[in-house]
C-alpha cells in the first residue's frame, strides 16, 4: 500500500512535467491531483473501494464516469462497480419518497457506508460531485449527513456569443461553440464544459447573444443545436436560445412581427412546435427587445407583456420559459437612465402569462464595478424577477484583471428592499419566498471563451464557479465559496489558501477604489468599455457618454437622484428612499450615484469629497499592489505556468489602477481647481496623453472592418 | 530499475486518465511518453545520463530545459547537468570550424558519448531536438554520424491573422496572438508555439495578414510585436511583419505613398530604423501590392521592382528582407488569370535589390488541390524567388477534412522545369543552387488556431510538421515525413504507423478526387471557398467565378490554355510547352487545367472524359471510405479522445465527398447530357438542393455585421 502511494505520488511529479507543453487551466476546478492529507488519504481508500448504480442511464454512466475518473486521481484507487447495492461502500440511490426539489440529495455516511439519495438521476450526479468536492477540499468524510437543494429552479449561464464565434463582451478569446463544425463534430469542450457545471448545480444555459440572429432556428441550426443539447442532457442542463423578435419577418416572410397578429402568432406557434420536434427538452427563449436597437412590441405599439406573452403561449405546452429582459432604453434621450426599467415594467405587473419571467440587471444601469440593487426587486409581487449578473468582466477588468466577483453578487443579494418589511432581501425576491413566485431562475453572463484555460484570467475562473454556487444557493457566502475553489484548483496548502483568498476577498473593493469609487459609474471608454474615459461628453446619446453620469462641474459631482433631482429614490421603499435621498444618511459608496456632491463636502473620515476621491483611487492602487505582493509570497506554491500568468496579469493591473486613477483625478481637478493632495502619487502622464489612447481592436466588440 | 519502469509505465496510464478533461493534442509532436521498446529504452538510458552545455544564454536554457523535458518523460530519467565536458554523456559542443551553415549540425556518437556540434547554439538547439527525435521514434543511436544542414536560409510561416484575432481562411479557431494583452502577458501557447517550430527548424514568422494593417508599425504593437520576438529569440525564430503599401498616408500623415517620393521613401526609412530600434534582429516585411484591392506601388504608375526596392533600401542596412509576393492581379478582367504573374514578374527579373525576394505561390492560379507548379520558377534566375504553400487548407478541406499535404508539396518540388535542362527541379530554383541565389526561402499560410489541438483537426497537425521538414529540406520524402510525424504523435505501435501512414499517403490524391478532379479548379463556394458551388457565374469579375475556370459547354469542359486558347503553356520551358500543349500528351491530372476537352474524349483507361469525370468522384468516395475503416480499425490503440475527434471528423469528410460529387456531376450533367454511370452512386439530392445551400458563418471569412 505504501509503495503504491509513492508510486502514486511520483506519477503526479511526472505528470505535471510529461510534456513541456503549458496546459494549465483547463481542467478548472475538477483537479483530481492526489489528497496529500495521508490519514484522510488512508480513510478514503479505504472507505470508497466500491460503489452501486443501479442505472445505465447516460446520467448514470456520467456519473460513473465522473466517479472513477475522480477516485483514479484523487485516491490512486479506481473503485469497483458492484451489482449487489449492500457490498458497496458508495451507493446511489433513487429514492422518490424524498422531501427534496429542483434535484437535491441526501449523503449520509456511518460505519463505512456512504448513501448519497435523490428522486433523480441529475440529484445523484450533484450528489457525486459533492462528494468529490469534500475530497478535493480534504474533509472527513467518515460521518456524514448532508442535505442539498437548491432554492433557485433554473440556474443559467447567457453566452453572448454570436454564430461567427464572436463573443459580444467576451474576453476570453471566442465562443467555444464551433458552429460549423456541428453538428456532426462535437468538441471535446462541450462535454467538459457540462461536467464543471454540472459540478456547481448549473442546469441551462442560453447559447446565443442577447442581440440576436435568427439563423438560429432555422432548421440547419437547429440540428446543431440538438447535438449540444444531446451532449448536456446527462449532466442535466437544457438549451435555452435567444429568440429575434423580428424572426417572423426575416426568415418568416411575413411582413410583420406584431404580437397581436394571427399569423405571426401562428408562425411562433409553428415554429416552437419545429423546435421541440428537434430538441424535445428545449428550454425556452430569452429575448431581448426594444433596447439598444433590438426589435420588439413597442415597434407596434404593443406591451412587453403583449410580446412576452405572444413566445410564453406558444411555449407553454411542451414547458418551455420566456426570459424576457427588462434591460430597455427607449429611442428618446431619458432625464434617467436609471429610471427606465422600473418605468416601463412595474405597471405591467400581473400582465404576464406564467411562464414568463422577467431578467433583471442586479442594478439599474449596466453591470457597474458598484451599483444599488435594482428597484425592481421586490416591486413586482405577481410576476417572477430573475437575477442577471454579469459574470464576463465588461467593467470589471475585462481580459487582464483579478477581480472575485462573488463578493458583489453577495453584497446584492443580501440588501434588504423592505418592501415587505425588513429582512425583505433581494434574495428572498429571487428565491421566490417573498412572493410566492411559481418559477426562479438566476442567470450569469458567462465569462467563458475559447482559452485553453477557460476563463482567460486564472483567478477569474473562480466567478463561474462562485456564480454557480450562488445560483445554487444565494445564501452562501462568498469566502466560503473562494475557499472551496481554491483548495479544488490549487490544492489545501494552508498559506495558498488563506493568502489567495485574501487577495480574492479584497479585488472586487480594491477595482471599485480606483474605477469608480463613492458611487461614481460608466466612466469607461466609449464601445470597448475599456480603461477610463470619464471626459467623453458628445456622442450621439447623451445617456452613452460618461459625462451623462458624474456631471462634474465648479459645484461637485455625482448625479442626482434625490428629489431635487431625477427622484429615482423613489422607485426604492420609503425606508431606503429615505436613507439613499439624503446625502447626509447616504451610504458613502454610493454617494455620487445619488446626489451631486460638493467638491468641498464633508465625508465621515474627516476629508473633504475630493479629498476622499483621491484616498479612494489610491487605496485601490495600494491594495493591488499588496496583492501582487501577497501572489509573489506563493512562488514555489502554485504551479509555474499559473504563477507566471497571474503574475504578468497583476503587473497590468497595477498599471491600469495607476491609469485610472491619473486620468480621473487629472480630469476631475480640471473642475474642482483643487490641489493633488500630497498622499496621491504624482500623475505619470498629462490629460491629454490618456484623453488620446485608443484601443481600436479592444476585445469583446464586434469586430468592424 | 525494473520497479522503476513499472512505475513510469503506470504514470503513463495515469497521466492520461488523472483528469477527466480532453486536452488531447495540445503538445503536438512532443509527446515525450515513456519510450516502450524495453531494449532501446535500456540503451538510451544508459547512454543518456548527464550532459554537458557551457553556455548560460537563453537558446542554452531553452537546450537544457526542453533536454530535461523530454528525458524526463521518454526516459523516466533526468540527466545531470556536469561541468567537465568529458565527464558527460552527451556534449554541445560550439565548433566554429565545421563548415556547416543555416544552423546546421552534426551528431557523432560511439562508445556510449554523444557529441553534437554546431557552430551556434540555435544549431546545438536543432541538434538537441534531432536526438530527442530519434528516442521518439525509437531508433538505435549508440553509432550515429549525422549531419545536416539547410538548403534554405528562411524557414517561414506566414500567418494571415488580423489585429481583432480572426485569422483570414484560418480553420483552428483565431489568432494565437492575444495583442490586446501583448506586451505585458506573455500567453503560454507563444513559447509552445516557438518550441514546435524549432523543433522542424522554423526560423521565421510573419504574425501578420498579408492584407495588412498599418497599425502593427506603430509604436505601441510594435512594443507588442518585440514581446513575441522575445520569446522567439532564443528558439532561433525571427519576427517578420506585413507592410501596408499606404501605410505612409495612413499612419504617416503624407500625402502619397509613390515610391518614388523622396518623402515617402524618407518615412520608410525612418519607421524601419525606429523599428529596429524596438526589434534589433526585426527579419523585414513581407508585401502583398497591387493584389485584391491592396495598395501597392502601380497606383503611382511604378514598378512592383520600385516598390519593394524602396522598402529593400530602408531594410538593407538593419539586414532586413523583403518578401515581395507575386500574386497579383490586375484591375482589369484578363483573358487568363494564370498568366498575370508570370506577365507582370519575369520582365523585372533584374531589377530587384538583392535583398528582395519574390514569392511565388506553388501554382499559378491559388492553392487548388492540384495546380501544375508555377511557371516564375525557373524563369527568373536573376531574382530570388521563394515558395509559397498554403499549410492551412482553404481550398483542401478546411476545418474539417484529413488532407496530408505534404505529397502535394513533394509533387512540386520535384517537377522538372527544364529551365536549365533536365532536372531542373523546382526544389533546385528555391534552394538556390540552380540559379546561385545570394537567399533562399520557403514560406508556408500556417494553419495554426487558439483550438487546443493547435490546427483544429488532429491529423493536420502533420501539414505543419511536414511543412517545416520539408523547408528544412526540399528532397525529403513526404512518405518518410509521415512516419516520423505519426512516430512523435502516436508512438511507434506498429499498425498505427502503417495504417495512418497509408490513410495520410492517400489523403491528397482522394481530395483531388472528389473536388477537383483531372485538373479542374476553383469549383468552391464564392468567398468562403467551403464546398462545390461550380455553377456561380455572375460576380462581378468573370475570373472570381467557378465557371470561368472549367467553362462547361456542350462541346465539353476545362479551360483552354494551348496555343488555340490563352496559350498559358508558353510560359514553361518548351519541353513541358509541348508536352502541357498537347491535349493527347497532357497528363491527365492536368487535362482539364490546359485543355477544353470533349465530353467524349478517350482517356487512357478507355472510358470517355465523363465516365472517367465519374470514375474520379466516385473514386474519391471510396478512398475516404477506405480511409473511415483503417482508422475504425485503430480504437484502442489511440487514446480515445482523438480516435473520436478523427472518427466523427472523418464521417464529415464522407459526407462532404459525397456533396461535392452529386454537386458536380449533376451540374455538369447539365452539360454533357450523359447518362448518369451505373458505378456512380446515385445522387442524394436535386441539383437545386446544393445551389441554395448557404454557409453564411463559414470560417476563415472575415466576420460581417
Amino acid at each position: 500500500m505504501k509503495i503504491f502511494k509513492t508510486l502514486l505520488q511520483l506519477t503526479l511529479v511526472f505528470s505535471i512535467n510529461l510534456s513541456g507543453f503549458a496546459q494549465a487551466g483547463y481542467d478548472l476546478w475538477l483537479k483530481y491531483d492526489l489528497v496529500q492529507n495521508e490519514e484522510l488519504l488512508d480513510s478514503y481508500k479505504r472507505n470508497l473501494q466500491s460503489y452501486y448504480l443501479n442505472s445505465n442511464s447516460l446520467t448514470s454512466k456520467a456519473i460513473a464516469d465522473e466517479l472513477e475518473t475522480a477516485l483514479s486521481g484523487l485516491l490512486g484507487q479506481v473503485p469497483e462497480r458492484t451489482t449487489s447495492k449492500n457490498e458497496a461502500d458508495l451507493q446511489f440511490l433513487i429514492d422518490d419518497g424524498l422531501d427534496l426539489k429542483n434535484d437535491g440529495f441526501t449523503i449520509e455516511s456511518q460505519r463505512g457506508k456512504t448513501l448519497i439519495k435523490s428522486k433523480t438521476e441529475v440529484g445523484l450526479l450533484y450528489g457525486a460531485f459533492k462528494l468529490i468536492g469534500l475530497l478535493q477540499t480534504e474533509t472527513n468524510i467518515s460521518v456524514l449527513s448532508i442535505k442539498e437543494e437548491s432554492k433557485i429552479d433554473i440556474r443559467i449561464l447567457n453566452h453572448w456569443d454570436n454564430l461567427d464565434r464572436t463573443s459580444e463582451r467576451g474576453y476570453a478569446g471566442f465562443s467555444i461553440w464551433d458552429w460549423h463544425r456541428l453538428p456532426d463534430y462535437l468538441d471535446p469542450r462541450y462535454k467538459d464544459y457540462a461536467r464543471a457545471n454540472a459540478s456547481i448545480g448549473i442546469n441551462a444555459t442560453v447559447l446565443t447573444n442577447v442581440n440576436s440572429n435568427a439563423l438560429v432556428i432555422t432548421q440547419p441550426y437547429l440540428k446543431k443545436v440538438e447535438a449540444l443539447a444531446a451532449v448536456f442532457r446527462p449532466y442535466g442542463i437544457k438549451v435555452y436560445l435567444t429568440a429575434r423578435f423580428s424572426a417572423p419577418i426575416e426568415i418568416g416572410n411575413l411582413e410583420t412581427a406584431d404580437p397581436l397578429d394571427k399569423n405571426v402568432q401562428n408562425w411562433w406557434n409553428e415554429k416552437v412546435k419545429e423546435i421541440y420536434k428537434v430538441i424535445p427538452d428545449f428550454g425556452g427563449f430569452l429575448v431581448k427587445a426594444n433596447s439598444e436597437g433590438q426589435p420588439g412590441p413597442q415597434n407596434y405599439n404593443r406591451t412587453h407583456a403583449d410580446g412576452a406573452n405572444m413566445l410564453a403561449k406558444a411555449l407553454k405546452p411542451f414547458g418551455g420559459n420566456v426570459m424576457w429582459r427588462a434591460f430597455v432604453y427607449s429611442s428618446e434621450e431619458p432625464v434617467d437612465r436609471a429610471k427606465q426599467a422600473y418605468n416601463e415594467f412595474q405597471p405591467l405587473d400581473g400582465k404576464f402569462d406564467d411562464n414568463v419571467l422577467i431578467q433583471v440587471k442586479n442594478g439599474p444601469i449596466d453591470f457597474q464595478p458598484r451599483e444599488p440593487f435594482h428597484p425592481l426587486f421586490g416591486a413586482m409581487p405577481k410576476t417572477p424577477l430573475m437575477m442577471e449578473f454579469q459574470v464576463t468582466q465588461e467593467y470589471l477588468g475585462q481580459a487582464t484583471q483579478l477581480v472575485y466577483l462573488a463578493p458583489m453578487f453577495e453584497e446584492v443579494l443580501k440588501t434588504d428592499t423592505y418592501m415587505k418589511g425588513a429582512g425583505s432581501t433581494v434574495a428572498k425576491v429571487v428565491d421566490g419566498s417573498l412572493h410566492d413566485y411559481p418559477v426562479t431562475s438566476i442567470a450569469g453572463v458567462a465569462n467563458i471563451g475559447t482559452n485553453i484555460n477557460w476563463t482567460g484570467h486564472p483567478i477569474t475562473q473562480s466567478n463561474w464557479y462562485a456564480f454557480g454556487r450562488q445560483a445554487w444557493n444565494p445564501e452562501l457566502s462568498s469566502e466560503e465559496i473562494a475557499v472551496e475553489w481554491i483548495k479544488k484548483t490549487y490544492g489545501c496548502d494552508y498559506s495558498v489558501v488563506t493568502k489567495l483568498k485574501d487577495i480574492m476577498m479584497k479585488s472586487w473593493e480594491a477595482s471599485v477604489n480606483y474605477m469608480t469609487p463613492l458611487g461614481l459609474h460608466h466612466l469607461m471608454g466609449t464601445s470597448h468599455h475599456y480603461g477610463p474615459a470619464p471626459w467623453v461628453d458628445n456622442l450621439s446619446r447623451a445617456d452613452w457618454t460618461p459625462y451623462y453620469y458624474h456631471k462634474s462641474d465648479a459645484a461637485g459631482i455625482g448625479f442626482d437622484r434625490s428629489a431635487t433631482g431625477s427622484n429615482a429614490v423613489e422607485q426604492y421603499a420609503p425606508e431606503l428612499e429615505k436613507i439613499y435621498g439624503n446625502i447626509n444618511e447616504c451610504p458613502e459608496e454610493l454617494i455620487l450615484w445619488f446626489h451631486h456632491a460638493p467638491w468641498d463636502f464633508k465625508m465621515n473620515s474627516g476629508r473633504t469629497l475630493w479629498e476622499e476621491l483621491a484616498f479612494k483611487y489610491q487605496d485601490g492602487i495600494d491594495q493591488v499592489r499588496e496583492m501582487q505582493s501577497q501572489w509573489a509570497s506563493l512562488e514555489g506554491k502554485i504551479d509555474k505556468v499559473r504563477f507566471e500568468q497571474v503574475s504578468m496579469l497583476l503587473t497590468i493591473q497595477e498599471k491600469e489602477a495607476v491609469w485610472w486613477k491619473d486620468a480621473c483625478m487629472l480630469y476631475f481637478q480640471t473642475f474642482s481647481k483643487k490641489e493633488w493632495p500630497d498622499f496621491l502619487e504624482p500623475a505619470q502622464k498629462e490629460l491629454e496623453y490618456y484623453k488620446n489612447l485608443r484601443f481600436p481592436f479592444a476585445p469583446g466588440i464586434r469586430p468592424r472592418w
